[in-house]
């Protein structure tokens, strides 16, 4: 996460590092080889100056303390781990099997998703960034929340993550030789990220909603799909849904409502729905729906990269908004393909 | 698929490959790399002689006329494709978009899931071998159907595919370069599977059920995982609904409920659930399982190698209880790790 | 390679797109996920209108004609295919089993690695794009044969590629379901990128070179690494090997000379030499080596993406010297890590 | 490689595992989800009683101690590490940079592979098991070698191993994350398994010979592929080059001399050379060559799999022959396609 900030911000129109922290001192580049001629060195925590911005991806128990610290020397800090995603104290300590030492910053904290809470953001001391799952997952069913068309019971999302998204540290279910031919299913019920999806899409309903998120790692790098079934209170036809999607996020730079026309022929029928290797390295999200009239269901399809739009690149984008910067600034490259 | 049950029925102690046909003639090992030495050569379908049974992996369209003949001559069937694998004759014809010329033969055949059906299948003229996805969901959601636990409306299955499971003929959206580093969603709502796993599962319930059902590529190339999703009808513990698999699966030799104990420490921590890399290649299907108690769900969890216990193995064990043979009969192989 | 070529393109900041086109028609965005809302639609080839440059990635023996015409008129032509890479007209027609309709141009035309011959690309009016693999290695052993270092007659190249270098043509060999689990060796001995190996390497050492080349694919989207291999004809250590490739590529800002040091430890030991998912997606090409001082050989090791700066890239990079923009104009994004 | 040496041992004919030791204990199967059922537990070293034969695998510099001490009880050993694969005492602590303990077993351990030393394998107390990259060389080079047939200083090759063969440690360089789109070039001059190439081909040229070995990891899972490369002395035709092969390997049942030929169309023209593919998980070995006549080389491309053929397979076809089993039992298995 930390070194996928450091790319974007080296070409930030903008943003200047100011320096960058390791538990293990040495050249960024031995560590990052994309990062290649940066000319950039690790400095201790300790060792680190002022800086107006602190972005944090470091241990949650180690979080409020750090942040703190920061605040009080005047710095606005973002913080990238789960320190201050949720709002009801007694949640997140049985959650996070912890207590928390400073619930006030919680309590300040703006959760970072800039669809939802740009003017927040904007003013914000302290922006929480979302976890990845959760961004992909709210911001394929708040429009239809918002706009109370769904039973709240039941949303049901399957996450499919690559293995960036699992962070720096060894796991053998991580290792290559496990998950190269596999799918790694872990958290199957209760996983973290339920909550901060629970959370956001409760405010948006204004009711309470009860998310159903079991979670997978497959073996891509980059990139998350997020498969999220809801239940209509009333039919409603794919055209009228792809519309509500496409004025929710009307003025939202990153977000694609995508809707390819099925064609005749083998170069058009199997793209009718977001393509996550289009979004890697990037911090779109591109959304794509069907329903099942049949059955009377809506499946949302939602990708973006765990690391991108759905962790250090939203970061930088939620940073643009809090200097006041423009919000594409740095953010507006494509992804590939193949 | 051919390929898959030529590999298996080489090494099988009872049954003898007559014939394979392909439409281009040639040695089969130049197809398939792994048949070195097999001594096999391809015939065309029109030299094909007399055989005891049958198997057909053939266009859909094409599959009915064949599988007369062979009957006519006396063979006995395993249909690998889905000419045969519906009851309802108007559902076939929508879904399948074509008319059914031989629907007494349809009416016929039994639906091959030995779990399900061994003795219709052992007297069996004709066997409709069933979909990979759809037996990856009948087996993962029968015995709670069956013990009339979870509301039926609302049965909810993710389906993840390797490529095997695609068939050999070439497509853009198997391409190793387009889905290298991505998940290909496709026929989201309404996939023909769906059909099948709600006829089976709804004679199972002995009421009608509905099967929300979603299908994906992911870049690996053998195995199904089903993330399959029901709400209970009244609270039940992890380990009753273990229980009762355990029972309901009680003397089948290839399903295996997986219910490791999460231990302490590395070794342990990520392998609660089943590990679709180790059924690769086998006839087994691993079933794992965890209960939301919060949120009142059920997570089913099916693994199966899609041309294995999802295709040409399960036709294996069709054809051994048919003939009499052993059901294990050239089936016993374990999966790799890794 | 076309839509990669469109992907930079449409953020250079000084190139603009006429026009783009494609046998069949429709918006380029049905075939390339990533290049949502750019609002480009295919044209037919002979519904091409005037343009200062045109890039060409079309069949090699439909090229000549094509290039001729837009030459007529008055532009400058970079092909992106084989049609004139080879200087040697008995070559050319026996490597690629045709007749070339009109050699004048391949006479005419520089073969385009901006390293080597900048001054004339910058001059001419068609350039010949460089195959992928031939990049890779002319980049790895130019130094050392320009220092007249090395047995002439023993060059040799191992090239691991991934399959986007292979185009957009559906082949078997790199099918998903064959390749996933695979390494795919083909034109084991004389591919024809060795032909252009052989040609460059040539003039640069005075004197006819032999490359022993033998190309796969490995199932990795973008990427290529040539493995060359050379023997000294008198010891050199590996410092002043390093020393002799910083000094070739000395001003030349997408070569990079790789050589991090050994250092203790987990997060050093593995990175001494170049890591070809860096240079994914961009126009660098990392360049490492190490000298085997008991055996008295070395291995040079060259990353690139085939269709970066083995491909769409570095025709940019042609473009822009051509042109008389800045030589990195659009071509400077790093490339990810992970 | 002792999980794959359980699987195989789990369904041999006549072998029967007698116990297994781990530093943790557990059941096998929370390892290896592949032994579900399979009743193995893990005991300690040191309540290991007594057996016939006995396997290691376990760190080089603690096998000489335990080899010593199983000898004596009187078990016949065989160490799938590399304490004991080299004859040459100085090169072996050089190149393993230890002190040897106990030089008297390495001077009496036969090399395992039975190809090249089935007698001696047969009466012999201890075997070093052969490194897999080094079986894979050997078997391409000795036909060629043995003839007398090409330069012995000059032997080169490059070789790509699946992730499996790194063994079971966590390692950066193989997590997914890092080698999911990558190539991992490490060991680049002087890899350990080069001494061992060079010792046994010597033996086989009644010369000193010179091997330039380099590996690299690429993201595939299992299986090896050499590809080696070397200069003739007088002028060989592919055909008496296959036949020098075939002739070599008479008899031997797990090598295959592959040699499809190029046929017209798309399904033939891609397999010529052999597939790592087809002999993942097996016993096999499958070895095609090419012949550059232009250029006068000839490229020999060997493939099996690391912790088969190149590990835990050929320890148990040792096994067999030590025990005077047949050489084949258990290890018949084909590869799988795709």
């Amino acid at each position: 996460m930390g070194g996928e900030a450091l790319r974007v911000l080296l070409k930030h129109p903008r943003a200047k590092i100011a320096w960058v922290t390791s538990r293990t001192p040495g050249s960024v580049e031995q560590v990052h080889p994309n990062l290649y001629e940066a000319g950039l060195n690790f400095v201790r925590l300790e060792d680190a100056g002022d800086a107006d911005f602190v972005m944090l991806a470091i241990p949650t128990s180690a979080t409020p303390e750090i942040a703190e610290r920061f605040l009080a020397a005047g710095s606005r800090v973002i913080d990238l781990g789960s320190a201050f995603r949720l709002r009801n104290r007694a949640t997140w300590e049985r959650v996070y099997e912890q207590r928390h030492p400073q619930w006030s910053l919680a309590d300040e904290a703006v959760y970072g998703i800039p669809e939802l809470h740009a003017a927040r953001i904007k003013a914000a001391r302290l922006v929480a960034n979302p976890g990845c799952f959760s961004s992909a997952a709210i911001l394929a069913l708040a429009p239809l929340l918002k706009a109370n068309l769904v039973d709240c019971e039941r949303l049901i999302v399957d996450g499919l993550s690559g293995t960036a998204g699992a962070g720096a540290d060894l796991s053998r279910a991580i290792h290559h030789a496990e998950i190269g031919n596999n799918v790694v299913l872990y958290n199957v019920v209760g996983h973290r990220h339920t909550y901060e999806m629970e959370q956001e899409l409760s405010t948006i309903a204004g009711r309470q909603v009860r998310v159903h998120f079991t979670p997978c790692y497959i073996p891509i790098v980059r990139g998350i799909v997020d498969i999220c079934r809801c239940f209509p209170l009333k039919p409603i036809d794919r055209k009228s849904a792809l519309e509500l999607f496409r004025e929710f996020y009307d003025g939202h730079p990153f977000i694609k409502v995508y809707d390819q026309p099925r064609g005749e022929g083998e170069a058009w029928n199997y793209r009718p729905y977001p393509w996550v290797s289009a979004v890697a390295g990037t911090n779109y999200c591109h959304i794509g729906l069907d329903i099942d009239e049949e059955r009377n269901s809506i499946v949302v399809l939602s990708v973006l990269d765990s690391i991108g739009k759905g962790g250090a690149q939203v970061a930088i984008e939620n940073l643009n908004i809090m200097a006041g910067f423009d919000r594409t600034d740095g953010l507006m490259d494509r992804g590939f393909h193949p």
